[in-house]
């Protein structure tokens, strides 16, 4: 499997300065909140302490500001992904690392994934279609994480891509029931999802 | 734990006829394919080839056919629970019945749990704190089974709660990858994912 291919990046005015960052952080809060359709540029710009002129400066408009925000937590998966990927380590240890940071990102970020699964479908197609092909490149690691542990004796997984998805499935819906302020961090909901997956339920 | 009392019904003026049904159907299609906000009276009253004044006789408003519609799949979810959790059967039995119900459910009928999970913020809170609760208690069967899958030497669940999470997130998220034109029945996709579950993925 070859590398993730240079990203057709979004435009940005501003590149990656730490403003330009702060800006993507505000929206991506704002969205969160009030969902895309509800926020306004003047309820973002009032986050960051702006006018909307200001905010223009930075972004070319409310969608444009979508499209820069969706992108972010699936490049930060993929990123951690590949280096994972060229870990010298077991498949063992490389899955738990994979779940870990997802967990961690879904749960410590947790504004990044739900605007992504919930706001993408005002994204334009050819932009949503590249975050398909994203999501497929992320999960492509993972199946290639779970066969490389089939071959070396780790692992007794019969359908990698299925099982691909139960993964995924259940850490992203930790988004609906790990509370922020609830009782459990995110490495120890980690670390329970990572042994039920692992071991099974049946009894050995 | 006892018996989900009689729901608070969502009002309706007609009752559970056939064309009240229909109503409900034609809503849920809508709003699946438009989202709430998108979604218009007229359109639904459209896809029932009715009158706007006509819908008017079978629901009091847009927000009150979203109230019942969101209602459905998670009363049908309950029932099915309920009937299997008193099956005489070993748990493992109940437990591939549970499962693959809520995959017969999620992607035969995926418009429901399409809006219920997207559109159910649309509603006032007290609706979304007694759907909080029918989920709460569909996920308590769930925990049920596997408790008594434990003590009757079936299973070896260290958290059944989590792994009721981690169960529903696999289930759920069939609605993202499952299409309803690919290679998989609903039948094919629950013996996969409850392989996995089961099973687990280390090597024995």
């Amino acid at each position: 499997m070859s590398k993730q291919p240079a990203p057709d990046q979004a435009d940005s005015k501003q590149g990656n300065s730490s403003r330009h960052r702060e800006v993507l952080d505000a929206g991506l809060r704002v969205f969160a909140a009030k969902g895309y359709r509800g926020a306004t540029i003047e309820d973002i710009a009032k986050e960051l302490g702006f006018t909307s002129a200001a905010l223009y400066y930075y972004i070319k408009s409310k969608q444009d500001l979508l499209l820069q925000s969706v992108y972010r937590p699936i490049d930060s998966l993929i990123e951690s992904a590949n280096e994972i990927d060229a870990l010298d380590a077991t498949s063992t240890e490389k899955l738990t690392k994979f779940i870990e940071y997802h967990i961690l990102l879904t749960l410590e970020r947790r504004e990044w994934l739900t605007v992504m699964l919930r706001d993408q479908s005002y994204l334009p197609e050819k932009n949503i279609e590249e975050l398909r092909n994203r999501d497929k490149y992320y999960r492509q690691v993972l199946v290639k994480i779970i066969t490389e542990g089939n071959k070396s004796g780790e692992f007794e997984v019969e359908n990698p891509s299925i099982a691909s998805m139960v993964i995924l499935g259940a850490l992203n819906w930790t988004l609906q029931w790990v509370r922020p302020d609830g009782p459990l961090d995110s490495k120890a909901v980690a670390q329970e999802i990572f042994s039920t997956l692992l071991n099974g339920m049946v009894k050995k």
